[in-house]
């Protein structure tokens, strides 16, 4: 019997032992797909893709095998078998490839299959968001997904940081009401009914989070959070991933030194892991970008204060570089071009910019001494804006009854800081933007599964 | 500068390489929670727990230290930064302990303080939910959780599964809509409002995920799923996560090898990483937990059709056992009874249990060629029932199609048969009834951070 194989057990088995051990294998056998078949004369070339590597496999099949003709009839898509033994290829993609003694087909491929050979649209691919997993572009983007994903599980695992798993379903309204999607049961209004208060679904972890970091020192989160935002712009989803560690015993300064680890850990492993992938990004998505990502890996993040930001944006308008908002002064809500022009023309890399007006943060940050600015940080990244947002949070249970002002239900979040309380501090990375910021992928549309936004529910 | 460090790091440094190493650390400063403040005549223990580890650290201080009177007034749950040398201590449960030169309060405990030393109640501490992580059991009940959530993503992307996020919110409604929640904006109705059509939360990520399983052949999704059940039971809730891989390429004999080899290599992991964690279950939650736990990692899963689970429970009957279910007949649903005699007195262990009546099973099931029963498993455990649920899926376009019957939207499904599809099949491993199998714990309330259920929402 054949040994079964995939394109990446024989990948790896060739990087790490060479051809010879690939020769010695004898017969395999394979499952995968078709990407292409082009029979031509004697010899025919068929492109086999199984999905476990960005890569094909190429099999080759000769018009000696009685069953050439049915082979040479595999269409693309079509889900097949193929046995037969690997031989050194000198020319193709791979320095292997396979001489097919038996091809099967396994499953066929209705002729209105809306995946062609040429090149599809992205707008088209998300109207097809079931099949588009099986596009070059989007092997690449789930591949590099799944690996970022564990990329962070690991780093803050390694680090002993405890993972826990914040509700969903939620009774706070911590983060402004507007954009919450609420909760019911079997159509039925009120919304109360089921929990006996109203139900919407979370915004971020940080609150509950920070229960369990008064009591593991380190945690993070990793799952799902909603916004019910219309804006239609390709950076913002109803439903996206969210990183949010939490620590104890820690400030600013401790917060940043995470978080800089964390994204070069990230991005460490992705290189290294999804060669192929980031290959194919940097030439086809985004030019440039393993250049950016080797200079992130390499770079000391830079620091910068609040005012002092204004301060250059300030000497910038001088210098007669206009923005679209003119108007720069102490306390303005810093825009898109700033915070690019900020990174990319001072900085020239990543930049923390931090200690903002306390009045445009949220009211659970950690007011600074002067009385004017809290602990906050926002990581700025060329090309991007703000990739991370963190702060020290407010530990003084006066000075945060309050800033909380009217929110009902919190006591429970203003005991924390009376019971043991301490100085403590997190950031949230939103996962779908930094995967974006990875790849070069410019939707956040392209790098979700089933993107769900306003009027957006195909699937 | 002395050094900071965490229970954590001073324990693994013992571990490593002995007392002397710790010895020779010199000076070190700790920050952490008091567990239990002594002081007795000349000499006072603290007990300092950071939550890194399950243990605790003793400090020792004296009388002569100038602070001595405000040390020993440090209250249960107070905040505090220790430095200290570390020394050897035979008699302390460590066997090393820190002698403090200087002791800190960081944050106070206010009188209302609801944890006091006597063991409090779990059904007290669920509605101390944002406090309990700092009880003991609760410590060994999250760190678990966390483990165990690593060794789930460590299995999958070891074998090179790719891990997807299918979508919370979802407008499918494939597996029976009255126990589903809906989503909903700003208070409106009808629940159209914000996509268009109408969304609910999901009731598992399968579906989506064989879209992917076609396109990467291994993937697995690891996340929240929801039911709208008002079930008042200690293993429902109506927010929970699932494991679900799906495999393409893999019939149901692949399906069971995957399902064993994983709970193994999870359980492992678990055993291996939280000795204190585990040892404290088997001490004080369920007896018998490591025999039981140990059993299953040398075991071979038993095997067994529901046709010859039938019969097994026929003859129990002629020999007497009485079931409270007394009538037995092919086609039945087997209630939890049934399924705890045959794993527990039959199998005496883990036991698959295979091909159930497709009448009882889901559309999206393989037939098998008997036309009467589908290639579907359910994975028993003793003291549990079922813990996995999984199958092979119906790849016939035809067959699919007469067994979806009414469902809307749902021809990407079908077409995942007709464009190139193969023998699949899958599994779901509800996340949070395994941790109840791996620690003990006897009610779904004590394993998640903050549970939801009906009339539950006070966090």
């Amino acid at each position: 019997m054949s040994e079964v194989v995939t394109v990446r057990s024989l990948h790896s088995l060739y990087e790490k032992k060479g051809i010879d051990s690939l020769l010695a294998l004898g017969e395999v056998t394979i499952f995968g797909w078709v990407r292409t078949n082009r029979p031509s004369g004697q010899l025919a070339f068929l492109e086999l893709h199984d999905g476990t590597h960005f890569l094909s496999l190429q099999l080759v099949y000769t018009k000696d095998n009685p069953d050439f003709e049915k082979m040479a009839h595999l269409k693309m898509g079509a889900s097949i078998k193929a046995t037969g033994k690997i031989v050194a290829s000198p020319s193709a993609k791979q320095p292997y490839e396979v001489q097919v003694s038996a091809l099967e087909l396994i499953g066929d491929v209705a002729d209105d299959y809306p995946l062609q050979k040429k090149r599809s649209t992205f707008e088209f691919l998300r109207e097809q968001a079931y099949l588009r997993p099986r596009a070059n572009t989007f092997q690449a983007v789930y591949r590099v997904r799944s690996v970022l994903s564990y990329a962070i599980h690991s780093f803050f695992q390694e680090r002993g940081f405890v993972y826990v798993h914040t509700p969903i379903i939620t009774g706070n309204d911590a983060e402004g009401a507007g954009q919450l999607f609420q909760v019911a049961t079997n159509g039925e209004h009120p919304f109360t009914d089921f929990f006996g208060k109203e139900a919407h679904l979370t915004v971020s972890g940080q609150l509950h989070g920070e229960a369990f970091a008064l009591a593991f020192k380190d945690i993070y989160t990793f799952g799902p959070t909603f916004r019910a935002e219309r804006s239609n712009t390709p950076r913002h989803a109803s439903e996206f991933w969210m990183i949010e560690p939490e620590m104890a015993f820690c400030d600013l300064k401790g917060d940043m030194e995470v978080i800089e680890a964390c994204l070069k850990y990230a991005i460490e492993k992705v290189v290294t892991s999804c060669k192929e992938e980031i290959d194919f990004f940097d030439r086809f998505i985004a030019n440039g970008l393993k250049d950016k990502l080797q200079a992130v890996l390499h770079s000391s993040f830079a620091h910068m204060t609040y005012t002092e930001a204004i301060k250059k944006l300030e000497e910038a308008v001088k210098e007669g570089i206009s923005f679209e908002n003119k108007k720069i002064y102490w306390g303005m809500d810093l825009q898109s071009e700033h915070e690019r022009y900020l990174c990319e023309k001072i900085a020239k890399g990543p930049l923390f910019l931090t200690d903002y007006p306390k009045e445009i943060k949220a009211f659970y940050m950690k007011e600074n001494p002067d009385g004017k600015t809290v602990a906050a940080v926002d990581l700025l990244v060329p090309g991007e804006g703000e990739l991370v947002g963190g702060s020290q949070r407010e530990d003084d249970p006066l000075k945060l009854k309050e800033k909380m002002g009217q929110l009902k239900d919190m006591d429970w979040y203003l005991n924390l800081r009376r019971y043991g309380g301490c100085p403590h501090a997190g950031f949230g990375i939103g996962f779908d933007r930094l995967l974006m910021y990875v790849t070069g992928m410019q939707n956040i549309r392209d790098v979700q599964l089933f993107p769900r936004t306003s009027n957006a529910l195909k699937y």
